[in-house]
């Protein structure tokens, strides 16, 4: 790993409504963490190489705390259902071909090159419930250079044969073969337990998985509240369970004794918001799948109002994307229209607020991430904006929210590190 | 203008329900018009230049009927706003900057050159109510082979001094030399008559545009019911209309007279949509703008069930782009959240339904415009979708609904056509 200073125009969040915006500045990364960003380069990071990136824009790599890996194949198409109408007649199908490696190596290879394009620097991703094509998805993400959470899947319920694992045993059996078959294999893809949800995780699966969690000492990720159809029929598969979340919080698999990301809660309860809050539960807020699946508006500011700690999820394949820019931008969409037909008292979500959702948000889920901060894991995205000319001379700021209005993620990215190391 | 034919694989609308699609198929222009679709050319075209554009994407160009030319170099700026701040802060001043001919040049050939590449065939334009200005427009529109409507703007109140029209004869003089100077200088470039919205109209410039209109026989375009905060100052404004669009009907500018575009109607009342559909008025729907304005939701089902004309508009800057894809997604996802949150009997649209509400329906506007229907003019955009691996093999259906969704309109056309003529 090296040390390194980079020069250009550098922006980042230091709270949600503070974005720093440093014009010709430095960054300078040593041990793959920030040392700060400076105006003038302070005479004991002179000696460093310096990579003068000019007017780029340099900013912190995004964070997508909620992606389906297999799904990738389908993004973009089938978009006129709902949820589990769409995961009977697309999501299920194309996730059973994954059994197959020679499939899954092609499909997940795509995967994995789009990704590596993208501004994301860090992932938390959803396999399948196949153990050896979940490994070779690890693989891929590892020489990507890209930082992730992959999780096989546990599913033994409520799913076509072809894709529900034969029994909890087996599920458990799967699952710690797959833990013991990546142990010590990577530096950069770690494993993450990932019950899909709970209509397809019976109680002994839950159970099993929480003696592996706490062995393992694993993080955890799931779905929540994400469809009233959704929600109605975990009510009926669980009438002891106090609210969705409390499901997975019987069996310590919400947040407790692991760092938990739940996917959606778009229709939580005050009880199970309230329950995240006490235990640290973080949100993967992923307004375009909610949109694609009309699945309906999640009541972000009230979430951070009430103090959740809040990241953004592409949730590719219900979001037709990878491009955190997307997400950003709908995320501050619906916030617009959750204020204007739902709540007038919650007001809509600037851009600045998204973009730390973005980086800094979600990058907690991942330690000292998403600032340029002293002390945060460097990760940093180069952008070159100039294509279009720029009339109006903007400030950082608006030359920021432009490049994420416009997409820019998709054609203009020059260089990404994460952790320090170069990605491209 | 010549006579061709264009092979391919081919997609478009023939009802809201209906698109066709046309695998290794040939479409055959003569004068400017389809002759039809074929799955093996006819006889009668064997003689003509064929293209072949392999297993390129063939499908009607992209109808834009409702677009601010002098707002393109601020968007994606400044959308932490509502409409009418948005318009004091960001809309206006920048529209100020007009009266500087140079300005406008550089400003509006940037918005063409990025217009031509896009996949809008024709468009319906507001300029400012600069006159030299509008000209500088209208020549390079008609330069860029696109086809357009293009209206100086009418406006002698409630604006920034520097922006409002000296009074409501200088605004009709200005009118009349504007119509004078343009008179059969342009092929493809047409006027159209835009009083900017009524807050910005007295009711003596309305009524002395009545008679304009009468005299050229003009189109109109305007704005209507976009958000409540405006929608309660016209009720102040015009204590004797009806409701908003009464104030221009008394004025005959309404759809009676001269064929009319209204942009947005996202707040039309039961007596404003009744009287839209008896004066066959079109909706420039505008799903974008109305998302970053905090506007709210058109509910575009129910217009579709009355029977309105309706079209797309990517408003541009309230829009932050120029893309009708990214259009056709907001205005999908958008309806989602309509039946979700406020009408569960206001079924979601489709992509289907929007893609013909982009390419036939705003197309209607132009006469036979937006289909491959025999006799339909000829606006047609190729588009080469195979950059990323299609591992399913999809449908031709899917692989336009991808196309869409991924927005390749800004990356993937290869070549354009509007009414028989290439564009590139």
């Amino acid at each position: 790993m090296s040390d390194f200073v980079l020069k250009g125009d550098i922006c980042y969040s230091v709270s949600p409504t503070q974005l720093a915006e440093n014009k010709d500045s430095f960054v300078v990364c040593k041990g793959g963490r920030s040392c700060g960003v400076f105006q003038s380069l302070p005479k004991e990071f002179q000696d460093l190489p310096l990579h003068d990136y000019g007017n780029r824009l340099i900013f912190p790599g995004m964070i997508d705390l909620h992606i389906h890996a297999p799904q990738y194949a389908f993004r973009g198409l089938g978009m006129d259902m709902e949820l589990l109408d769409w995961l009977e007649s697309r999501a299920f199908p194309e996730e059973i071909k994954y059994r197959d490696l020679n499939y899954a190596r092609s499909a997940y290879t795509v995967f994995v090159q789009n990704l590596k394009k993208s501004a994301t620097t860090r992932a938390c991703i959803f396999a399948t419930l196949h153990r050896r094509a979940t490994e070779i998805l690890m693989d891929l993400m590892e020489s990507s250079g890209l930082i992730s959470y992959v999780g096989k899947v546990n599913m033994d319920r409520n799913s076509p044969d072809e894709l529900c694992e034969m029994s909890a045993e087996q599920s458990e059996q799967e699952t710690r073969t797959w833990l013991r078959e990546i142990d010590g294999t990577y530096q950069r893809t770690m494993p993450i337990l990932t019950p899909r949800f709970i209509p397809s995780c019976s109680d002994d699966l839950l159970n099993r998985l929480k003696t592996v969690q706490k062995e393992y000492q694993l993080p955890i990720q799931s779905h929540l509240s994400e469809n009233p159809s959704e929600q109605k029929w975990v009510e009926s598969l669980c009438p002891n369970a106090k609210f969705y979340g409390d499901a997975y919080d019987r069996y310590d698999l919400f947040g407790r004794s692991g760092k938990t990301i739940m996917a959606h809660c778009v229709y939580s309860t005050e009880d199970e918001v309230e329950r995240m809050a006490e235990n640290g539960v973080f949100v993967a807020h992923c307004p375009t799948s909610n949109l694609n699946l009309s699945s309906g508006i999640t009541p972000i500011r009230k979430y951070c109002e009430k103090g959740l700690k809040i990241g953004l999820g592409s949730d590719v394949a219900g979001g037709h994307t990878e491009s955190i820019f997307n997400t950003i931008v709908d995320a501050i969409q619906v916030s617009k229209l959750y204020w204007r037909l739902i709540d007038p008292t919650c007001k809509p979500m600037t851009f600045d607020e998204v973009f730390y959702l973005a980086t800094k948000g979600g990058g907690e889920f991942f330690g000292k991430v998403g600032s340029f901060e002293e002390g945060y894991s460097f990760d940093a995205v180069i952008l070159n904006d100039a294509q279009s000319p720029d009339l109006l001379q903007n400030s950082l700021h608006d030359r920021l929210e432009r490049a994420v209005y416009q997409l820019m993620d998709r054609t203009s990215i020059e260089a990404k590190y994460a952790a320090g190391e170069k990605i491209f």
